[in-house]
């Protein structure tokens, strides 16, 4: 099953607000359709907003007679994300043609699915080395196919691992504030078939400490230059965990994600996102109305926490020395 | 406000199931309204337990011909809370003495109230001496005076600090599961007036790391005979996250806690709470049906992560090389 794809003339995506209750496959034939589905999370994920972002384009060649207005609306449908705008801008730069368009959203998104496959590869053969196999691995908020096309980054190494027989269990934190560990990834590790277990957040450094992880597998949102990596909230608290008990602790992300104009993770600007998502959890109040809260986004693990950096095209060896500078990009997997 | 106290002839309690939408203080009458009571949890906290029991024998006392039936019911009322049964078998002791056994229940009320206003007393003392006043501190579940009868201990801490005008600002972790921090430790923060702010368990160590606190402030279920601390599940990552920055962490709780025939944290033993609270929250599903969980409801920091241990009687300044055994108790303040 593909996130997002191209079938018979529209768009089709899994409705993430059903999951994991209800998987339903949205098909989308109108730009204001898509925009809808933007607009209210039906889709997410840096790398499928871009994929959604493109093939948008291409519908809107495809259904109208002047797309440029749809356009427009469409690459503003959530202002923040730059991977949608990233996309229209890619397919819109071969309109007229609506053919080019389309080719070049296929392109996208088959270019993610070799990334994410190709991560899935050497990742994994990164753990065989670095951990026990059959191997335990944890993991934090969502980093899988639903957040990009067909298979993910951190997740995408853990479903190579279980296809390859080498996964003993998966633990998945469930990241909030907003849950993407206890919703989709649990979900997810589900439909692959994949040994998992759930735990709150504040659990995962203990659980390391007790031996119950053989390695952390985590995603990244920004990679500095020096190798400090901005990732959800809580991924440094891992790190610190797996530092102290002993365990690998690999960031898995594409070469997309390294940002060489950016020398250390202090040069990182973290977003704090406000009160509403800590005092509810789905719409439900948790705490007083009107409570104060600091609720940063990300975090940045420092790059001596961090043992190796897995991305398409590379394995860095932090732990051993190695830095983004000394590496050379290989071939995809 | 007590959370609970005996108020002519009855017991008053504040129904802690309401909180933090609405504080209501029950009068419970008869023993069968108190069993209810904590049976639906609208009273909880090892202390408060433990002064719930000993008034329950005297409200059977008073109100029972034959109580005998009644008080070994309560003391059943929830089998895994130790104190409660303590408190229950120190006042039947006293019985047919229905006036003693009240003694006794006022006395144990008594008692708490003067421990945990002695560790108050203590434990701002250090921080005075540990961080820049008016000093920042973080700190996780609720350790306030809704877990004993009018002050707590860690939190207790923090509202000396408040009332003598040295806190600058309280970080309370909401510590999931049960959430103890966003809806009971915020509740007593905004009743005294502290400024405040509610973080999600995970951004706690990146927090530290960022400098947004000068000392972390925990309470304990059990602390073993070399200062080894077994704590709400979340008090070992904030642990980590103290040492690396260089920031005192602090555990606050009453002699009682002390069990000097455990030796060390690795004969503790914590106990797995299972899925369903992990599953949902307040209710609400979060994740797939069936699925399996690690649930720790605490977890062990080791000594060496500990700054100092704070009870009523004493300050062990274990990064100073003091021990329990080494530092005396002395006089409550």
């Amino acid at each position: 099953m593909r996130t997002i794809d191209w079938v018979d003339g529209a768009i089709e995506l899994v409705d993430q607000t059903l999951l994991p209750d209800e998987c339903v496959v949205l098909r989308i034939e109108t730009v204001d359709a898509l925009i809808d589905a933007i607009r209210r999370l039906a889709v997410r994920g840096a790398p499928a907003l871009g994929v959604a972002g493109a093939m948008g384009v291409a519908l809107a060649a495809a259904t109208l007679d002047d797309p440029a207005e749809a356009i427009a609306r469409l690459r503003a449908a959530r202002p923040t994300a730059v991977n949608l705008a990233w996309g229209v801008d890619q397919a819109a730069a071969c309109l007229p043609d609506a053919d080019a368009a389309l080719e070049r959203a296929l392109a996208i998104r088959d270019d993610d699915i070799a990334a994410c496959r190709s991560m899935g590869e050497y990742g994994a053969d990164l753990l065989a080395d670095l951990a026990p196999a059959p191997a335990r691995v944890m993991t934090v908020c969502n980093t899988g196919g639903l957040a990009a096309v067909e298979r993910g980054t951190a997740l995408g190494v853990v479903q190579t691992l279980h296809e390859r027989g080498a996964l003993a269990e998966a633990l998945a934190l469930e990241t909030r504030p907003l849950l993407q560990g206890a919703r989709l990834t649990t979900w997810e590790l589900a439909r692959m078939g994949a040994p998992h277990r759930l735990v709150v957040d504040s659990a995962g450094p203990y659980l390391l400490a007790t031996g119950h992880a053989d390695a952390v597998l985590i995603g990244a949102d920004r990679i500095a230059a020096n190798g400090d990596t901005a990732n959800k909230i809580g991924s440094y608290a891992l790190a610190l965990g797996a530092a102290r008990a002993g365990v690998p602790f690999v960031v898995v992300a594409p070469e997309t994600t390294v940002d060489m104009t950016t020398p250390t993770g202090a040069h990182i600007e973290i977003e704090d996102r406000g009160p509403s998502e800590v005092l509810t959890v789905k719409g439900v109040r948790v705490a007083p109305k009107g409570t104060h809260t600091v609720n940063p986004a990300f975090d940045v693990t420092p790059h001596e926490l961090i043992t190796a950096i897995v991305t398409d095209r590379r394995v860095v060896r932090l732990a051993q020395g190695e830095t983004l500078s000394s590496v050379p990009q290989g071939a995809r997997r």
